[in-house]
């Protein structure tokens, strides 16, 4: 007999009554009926029940064991009474009467129950970690995702890709984050860095000819603390491609996100049409670059309908440049009560609030309610409302300005009305590109131009473009929105050396300083640079929301706290002075 | 038709002739012949040859091209004349006729050319590492890895394993090496550090419930420089088990290794019967922990031969405690020539020489040559041979003394003659399980106890076993040799805390120490922590086996050089004063 386990705590059924079997796992609660001892043995795959009387000739020692010890039982497979058959779990036909125990390992008094629901708070859970780990739902989410990603490397290799690993131990790669250095103990007082992102070395692997990568590529960065993300490193599925057009990318990527939606969404609906939405428009319909879509409401521009009108702060907003009304039309939510509780929201996020029409019946017909309706009267109200295709029971709200100085809030106004009208659909995962992001942005107070997005795409139009004016310039640059989240990013790269280093000196980087900070690959594209291009997909996020968790922590096994600390492994700490003196390195005093 | 290719340069045969096709790839080779310009155009898959002559639209332009200017060309494919059919690639067959061309990426003047076998001196390759992985050999070294990787992790999900991954960013963990630190910033004077391998997070897997674990894990180590190591990290197959004895890591290990050297080797022969061979034997038999089992030589203790015979020498060390005479047969080792070039060969390694006897045919019958086999006489010479089993044309090594002192040499001794002799088989892969290693080791300076191999696997007999003379107390460890090399290392953990703490005792670390270093993993054993065990596999080791190749570098991507330098990405390099500042560091001045 195996000197452990003859079956796994899932695999018993009535198939096996008679049978003497060994199984090993953790005492997950014991319980006394009256003299007979009841264990509920739990490994990795399951859980068996386990039963002991005093007529085991082990029965003094199961009765010392305690919840989470490791033990080894061998026994005989018993059925169990009919009125006692747990249908919920495989073994629930049957019990093992145990004939014979091995401590394989004690458990100190618990900091952490892994028995029942109760809340510890996040230190403890995190302290104890390989004890918060064997709860079901965090087995759960470890194997889901570690079933994710070995999905994502099947589907990747059936489409021709190939993972190749580049370097964690390399060069600084100013992308807008913070690095983590490294000191060189070989080269005093210089450093590596770890890579915010493979970028540099995927576009060196096309310029070397390896036609297809992709990588499951951990990324660094020195984040400062924020709830949602890690403050070390994060997970990408990452590719790129040689010879390819933009829709060569998401022809290839897409078909590898519906696919591990579809095998883990747990039958949610998976979009497989996926629009492609300019920026632009995005943010005009959505108020926001990663739109919900689940969500229906669509925003749309009104202005027209308040030039010159009799609602004057709108007018006189109007005739500023640069200005317009836009409207959130809200199915349903045609009440008094809901509109001012949308116009509070506004006010909260620092607006001076939202206008507001809404639509009711009126005995012989329709009226539209609210103090903006009464304002612009009813040629122009009713107009609004053929627009935005609403009738009884609905409203509208409006906002006016510069776009920018709206639409952010506009976006979470969107949310609002879509969640607390029930619009918003839950069961459902919707995706849309994003496409044609600007290359550059204006610093609104510096008037400094810079990138907008990623100093790495290729311009369209090219070098052409680059000669008008630099905030006209789109890119071939994309994102992927999901349910809200911005799962993916990616572009077609600029692979022409003097169309980068004039995209370079247009957000004033002069070339010295552009072979400097990205020598490895302006040097490559020197040599026969092909085009290519790719994107990134964030393996954290959508491991969230296959779990349905708002945590990230909740989807990683050993994860830093929110102040960058592992209170389990104890790190950081101070490192031996030798080790300081090795490294020619002195820490300065801190006050 | 696609912007830039209807086929890869692998694809067109005979079966597209007349058809208009477009490719792109890179300019391998341009010949011009007559008038009419023949290019082979490459890319990752292959290679087409397309030509031009005065009657293209565009033959002025494909004039100008040169050898590895990335292009885009629209042809017609016609069936290449009988003569020129080149059977040896799959386009052979056929040729484009070039009708338009678009220059993708020029290429400046070659540091290193692609096509043809130059050599280049390292330093050239690294710094170009782009232009050096187009060359054919490299794209198939790195294709190769990339398919050994994801062919272990086929292996290792058939066989029931997930991967998981682990911390990057961690705790000090010392393992021996030395660790790379990454300086903290959020608690400046605090340092992280890069783990020298998942070995702490793999055992705190198991603590936490998941059965089977592994992992393609990036293993980081501040090493001084080797030719055949990579001086910043390496790549393992990492794995661990719950409930499993020291056979059962075999057994699931076993199938993946000689399911991914068969099916990469190239044919040659792979061993499917290993051997589990002891510490000792191997010691005894091959002078190495790491035989190479190809070479069928194997050593034998011939001391009683010796006790008190007439050579001096060997009959006076015997007198002393703990001394051997050992033997390595060298069949058809038997001239004097190759019986002094051994000789020297072991001058050469710092002893004093070995002995030899060599048998030739003497006329009426065999004679034994050499001084040695004077000095001892006919009949003791002949119950050598007799145990050796050896004849006429053999000879035989001698060396004495103890074996530590020689054993190393004789290890070195018995490849050369192995080699020298053609008695190893190159085309086989043959692997050993070498086990039961010591737990302890005696400094023979210092006279103190530290551990052998690694502190943290089980000793053979558990605490009992610790109670006795520790230099006899063999591990549950264990390393698999292939062809000469450790390929993989393993142990039984020690999952008792109390066991532990004894081992650590007796390697002179008292519990605090033990606890500081070890924390995370000594805490999280005190709540029922599982028997397990597991192993880990050299990838570069593996890949280099299977690609024939000696330096690392061959089958890394972006290696760094032997000074811990990337010289295409300029890393180390120094950091920005204001870095320095965040992380509360100061570099001391190097003399």
């Amino acid at each position: 007999m195996h000197a452990y386990r003859t079956h796994t705590c899932a695999a018993l059924t009535a198939k096996n009554v008679g049978e003497t079997v060994r199984l090993s796992g953790w005492v997950h609660r014991v319980r006394d009926h009256g003299g007979v001892l009841f264990i509920d043995l739990r490994d990795h795959y399951g859980m068996t029940q386990v039963l002991c009387d005093p007529d085991s000739p082990v029965f003094a020692e199961v009765e010392k064991v305690r919840s989470e010890w490791c033990i080894r039982i061998d026994g005989e497979v018993k059925a169990r009474d009919e009125s006692l058959v747990n249908s919920k779990i495989p073994t629930g036909e049957i019990e093992v009467f145990v004939r014979d125990l091995e401590v394989l390992g004690e458990a100190a008094e618990l900091p952490l129950m892994v028995f029942g629901e109760q809340e510890y708070p996040e230190e403890t859970r995190l302290r104890y970690r390989y004890l918060d780990l064997r709860r079901e739902k965090m087995q759960q989410n470890m194997t889901l995702r570690s079933d994710v990603v070995a999905s994502m490397r099947r589907r990747m290799w059936d489409q021709g890709f190939r993972e190749y690993q580049t370097p964690i131990i390399t060069a600084s790669s100013p992308e807008g984050a913070r690095d983590f250095l490294v000191p060189s103990r070989l080269h005093p007082g210089k450093f590596y860095a770890l890579p915010q992102a493979p970028q540099q070395f995927k576009q060196l692997l096309m310029v070397s000819g390896f036609d297809k990568y992709f990588q499951i590529a951990p990324c660094f960065r020195d984040e400062d603390p924020r709830a949602d993300r890690s403050p070390t490193d994060f997970y990408q599925l990452d590719m790129e491609m040689s010879f390819v057009s933009q829709q060569d990318v998401f022809d290839a990527i897409q078909p590898v996100l519906t696919g591990v939606f579809e095998e883990f969404g747990g039958g949610r609906k998976v979009d497989q049409e996926w629009a492609q939405i300019s920026y632009k428009d995005a943010a005009l319909w959505y108020g926001t670059d990663k739109p919900d879509l689940r969500n229906p409401i669509k925003m749309q521009v009104v202005s027209e309908h308040f030039a010159g009108s009799g609602f004057a702060i709108f007018a006189k907003i109007l005739e500023q440049d640069g200005t317009e009304i836009r409207a959130i039309p809200a199915p349903g939510g045609g009440s008094r009560k809901f509109c001012d509780r949308m116009n509070a929201f506004a006010q909260k996020e620092g607006l001076p609030g939202m206008g507001y029409i809404f639509w009711r019946d009126q005995g012989d017909g329709m009226e539209a309610a609210g103090p903006l309706a009464k304002n612009i009267g009813p040629e122009r109200t009713e107009a609004i409302r053929q627009q935005l295709g609403l009738g009884v029971g609905d409203a509208a709200f409006f906002l006016g300005g510069k776009p920018k100085s709206f639409e952010t809030v506009a976006g979470k106004a969107r949310v609002v009305i879509g969640d607390e009208l029930g619009l918003t659909d839950t069961d459902r995962f919707a995706f849309a590109w994003i496409v044609d992001f600007p290359i550059f942005e204006k610093d609104e107070e510096t008037g400094k131009i810079d990138f907008e997005h990623n100093p790495f795409s290729m311009p369209q139009g090219e070098m052409a473009a680059l000669e008008g004016d630099p905030l006209e310039v789109l890119g071939y640059q994309y994102d992927l929105a999901c349910n809200g989240y911005e799962l993916v990013s990616g572009a077609i790269r600029n692979h022409k050396p003097e169309i980068m280093f004039k995209a370079f000196e247009i957000a004033g980087y002069p070339a010295d300083e552009v072979r400097k900070r990205f020598g490895g690959m302006v040097n490559a594209f020197q040599y026969g640079a092909p085009p290519h291009g790719g994107c990134a997909a964030g393996i954290d996020r959508i491991v969230m929301l296959l779990a349905d968790e708002q945590n990230i922590r909740e989807v990683i096994l050993f994860p830093m706290n929110q102040r960058a600390e592992d209170l389990m492994m104890a790190a950081p700490s101070e490192p031996a002075p030798e080790q300081l003196m090795e490294l020619g390195l002195r820490v300065i005093p801190q006050d």
